[in-house]
């Protein structure tokens, strides 16, 4: 009787250890079984004797199975591929340790912008997440660059419990545009477009996100940002997304946002922007600053549309945002801000962009092969942005600004990408900056874990 | 023959990897077994021969538990509940990674006071602890939160080869307070009562800490702040508990502490107090502060007694601090300031506080039952403190307020808990908010591992 | 037949868990074969049965070691000694989770400096290292002292697919100096020497790294400061060094190591150096602050020679760094900086310091035996150090400065080591504390994992 192997196979496939092990047939335990049959055949032991002892080892066999089922049943379920993460069998609790790395570096070719060529690093978080009795996640993730640290990001409890519904608090990002809510991780080229200056990103709150088989809807009530002090009003947004078609190769997203947000006693609102390149501090456009702020509104509501589609190694993704401010004073009119991208790519090895459908966003990209020398190339993928933000109306001259971007970017696998970005500011038109028309290229090497 | 399951099962439990696995009865081999007993019953095998196997089969079978036992004991002890703990199997090396997360919300009802509602990440913690060579322990803990951060909490090395006696050498909590040696975690209300502004919390230095079975006893020597560049003299403190009964329904606490500290050369000593709500800054008694200071001190001198009982789900706590700051300047007497806070609580659901004897402090709350949907309900407790700080004496005006809290705690289970907190200053005598009385509504969102 | 306890080892070895598993004589099935035996031998099977049935089982144990090898190929290998390392069995995937903690406190015996007695914590970094698709690691390191914190240190992508050669983007130390190369859990003092102030420690940039069976080159291109938002300019830096001999208790080091730095649109050199204690944040030698800039540098030149050598317990290293800061105020010549020390150390307990050969560096000291209590002593290091650093020449006076160092280091084991420093500043001749002659005692408790 060899039964050893077979429930050895057993202990480790109910320990769950690796998933992806791929079940041989299982070598039987001949000897054992053919042995006993020899004996009844040549009369040693009778037929009945022979059933009962084959019962006996296959009910012991039963019994074994079911005995080391039970004992390793609390086995943990381990992953290293990629990011390390721990979890018990039951699914009870999990455990992830995560994390990115982005360094940039950028060359600016000037006119009358005060660029300056430079390096940094982009990004460098740190996150842990956990699911605790089954139902309740958390999340912690601290951005370390910048001095003081650029600090706290996602941070919340969330309660999973009625699924598809999720209920989360703490501070995490309101529900607003597609490229807001597609992680700096997986976005296409290094900074998100110039409309972005209109989302929210994240703020202390709590929020409800649910979906459907084509469609996703979140809202939630927001309070301050995590690093101010003071109180910053609160807001109040909304998204619903449809996507017709999603699968792997071809999808259809359609969505809208909207946020309303109160600008506390600060009543300060204020816009601005970055040229597609975070390695600068400096702003082409900008309403004004806080200490002599252009307007005087107790709210601001955003709104806008999000379109993408991918077929095949093709993908268009555009977004249109307006900003309308409330102002309060007397004799001065609502402006109106507003700003729009649309972006292609095309990867050039065959690859799609990867949706997940439950959360209206893009996602990792998986490489068909993983670069190695002499063997896989890996992903790569051409990209081209046109984006365009105009901060000027009434009285506020925040300036105006376009943009067009060539990107090119390698997934080496899915955790290492190096991109490169080329940017011509086509145009700025009034603001701190009129008329400047710099020329960027920049570069980033990222690892995510 | 069918030893697998029982050898496999010993590897499992020899490997440690599920201290909670219960052991079943082990199938027997009852195949081989019987089959033997069959050929020597039928006379295939003499009694002798059938010995001879039935022996050589149970040592093969005790062979096998020693090579599998020698060869699965350097298999680690993986814990994933509530944390993800990881341990060498012999207790040489332990290492754990926890943190806690603190979300809180506040609603100000001001009379003359300037606190605005906001929401805040309270802490956001997370440590690395280890254990090396058995007898060393090591813990390193950050508090993410705040703009520059928080900084450094718990930072030490710890020899615990004297047991039950420990060594600890870095940044850690002086002993002082039942309130403010029980973790953040456990305490009872969002915050720490009024007088928790005497208690010196952590500071550079070194500290020694004892046990028997009803008491402790702890001191050290402690240096500057982590976070203070120039050095702010030194402290020197003592705690001792005394805990007659410390059943797990039953305690009976009494504790005394006291801390001498040299103010350095700054000689400069401030004492400040939120009003038991962190989301604000605004502290309503204040003895004024280090550009202004009303008082020039070489050293101040803390004492305070410490009194708590647990009667089932009734629990009782109640601390008294004073201190004596002494003065250099001429013609001034020394001032003395006070504080006390009295608290209950009651469990509905039965539970009782759990205390921790080998640290004289209260510990982590396991609900009888976990909530879930439609499953249990969790713990819920209800509380009422009052408390009380006098910072007014001789010619120093800080002020003078008492405050009484209603508090509400569910523990979802050992990791989530919600904590509603209505507190009510019934009055500021003196100090910068002279006969402020607020109202306060808050809650907080806590995960812990 | 009895093949569990042989395949179950055959499991856990095949899963790599525990390297050092020594592995037993394997139990044979003795059982099964005996009565195989037997039953040939007393005629109730034949010769050829007994064969069949024999092939049988041996076939089976062998289909079953290939079947469990197959099911156990991506167990992960997990470390807990020394630190927490997990890794997929096939080395495609690695992660680590390290980190250090040194808490100083230092007594300064002052004549006309303005050192201040106090304690601090040196250093308390975590970093997560990782390996992913084999040839690409990662490393993030953060130093969480001071406020805010000192911030980022090592932040790469390593490409480590051309083996000896590797290359690396991202934040990290430039090739330069044998005692900088040479980690600061691992240095022989607290303190780096003197000169040590001209080695430029992590900038962001690219650089490579390779070796040979006697020595090591690495070159590469630094850009700015990780913390700084202004461009810094640019380094260029290279490092060879030589070691013929580099066996365990024999070393023989020679270094060479050069940098030039383009100061950017600053064009500010400015170096000044602590008295070989990190308490203190007072420099006893400056060239000047950035505020008033002694000269107006385009670039300068680093050069340097490395020196050092182990046999048995005893040890010698010595650095020469030359600096030529190349200025562009018309009328003023180039000053010449330079700094050398000369340090050696004898362990009482027989140890030989540790030289990496791959990196032309040292590396951690093993102790013979941990200390425990009534058992090993550990390792104790006695070592003297004399340096020197000249800051003054041509207009600039900066100050000339020389130290003696006394210490002394107890290895408690590979994890924990506790630091004793005696220095005496000699004389410092000009500068901003020109004659001082501080005595400083210094001690440190040092954790690493």
């Amino acid at each position: 009787m060899m039964r050893s192997p077979k429930t050895l196979l057993w202990a480790f496939l109910a320990a769950g250890w690796a998933a992806s092990v791929s079940l041989p047939a299982l070598a039987a335990n001949e000897a054992m079984l053919e042995l006993l049959e020899e004996l009844r055949d040549n009369g040693t032991i009778s037929q009945e004797q022979y059933e009962v002892l084959r019962n006996s080892a296959l009910a012991d066999e039963e019994k074994g199975k079911a005995q080391v089922e039970e004992a390793t049943k609390d086995l943990p379920v381990v992953t290293t591929k990629g990011k390390f993460e721990i979890a018990s069998k039951d699914g009870n609790y999990k455990w992830s340790f995560g994390g990115r790395l982005q360094v940039d570096g950028a060359y600016f070719d000037n006119d009358r912008s005060a660029l300056l060529s430079a390096a940094e690093v982009r990004r460098a978080r740190v996150d842990v997440q956990g699911t605790v009795y089954k139902v309740w996640e958390l999340k912690f993730e601290y951005e370390f660059t910048e001095s003081p640290p650029d600090g706290i990001k996602d941070a919340y409890i969330k309660y999973v419990g009625f699924k598809p519904t999720s209920i989360t608090v703490g501070n995490f990002k309101e529900p607003f545009s597609l490229e807001e809510m597609t992680s700096s991780r997986f976005i296409t080229f290094m900074e998100r477009a110039l409309p972005n200056v209109f989302a929210p990103s994240r703020f202390l709150g709590a929020g409800v996100h649910t979906y459907g088989e084509t469609w996703t809807a979140a809202t939630g009530f927001f309070g301050n940002n995590v690093q101010e002090e003071a109180p910053e009003g609160y807001g109040i947004p909304a998204r619903v997304t449809f996507a017709p078609v999603h699968e792997e190769t071809r999808v259809a997203h359609l969505g809208a946002n909207f946020q309303w947000r109160n600008t506390g006693d600060d009543k300060v609102v204020r816009f601005r922007q970055r040229p597609e390149s975070h390695v600068t501090d400096v702003r082409l456009v900008d309403t004004g600053t806080k200490a002599k702020p252009n307007f005087d509104a107790s709210s601001f509501t955003n709104a806008g549309a999000e379109l993408a589609g991918v077929y095949g190694p093709w993908s268009v993704q555009g977004e249109y945002i307006g900003t309308w401010v409330h102002r309060e004073t007397p004799g001065k009119s609502n402006p109106y801000f507003w700003g729009a991208y649309l972006q292609g790519s095309w990867f050039l090895t065959g690859e799609s962009r990867n949706y997940k459908f439950t959360s209206g966003a893009f996602d990792n990209v998986k490489p068909k092969s993983n670069f190695s020398w002499g063997g896989g190339w890996g992903a790569w993928e051409a990209a081209f942005r046109y984006s365009y933000l105009d901060l000027s109306d009434q009285d506020i001259n925040g300036g105006e600004q376009d943009d067009i971007t060539l990107g090119l970017n390698w997934y080496v696998n899915p955790n290492i990408r190096f991109m490169w970005n080329l940017i011509k500011v086509l145009d700025v038109r009034g603001g701190p900056f009129n008329e400047a028309k710099p020329f960027i290229a920049q570069m980033r090497a990222q690892v995510i874990w």
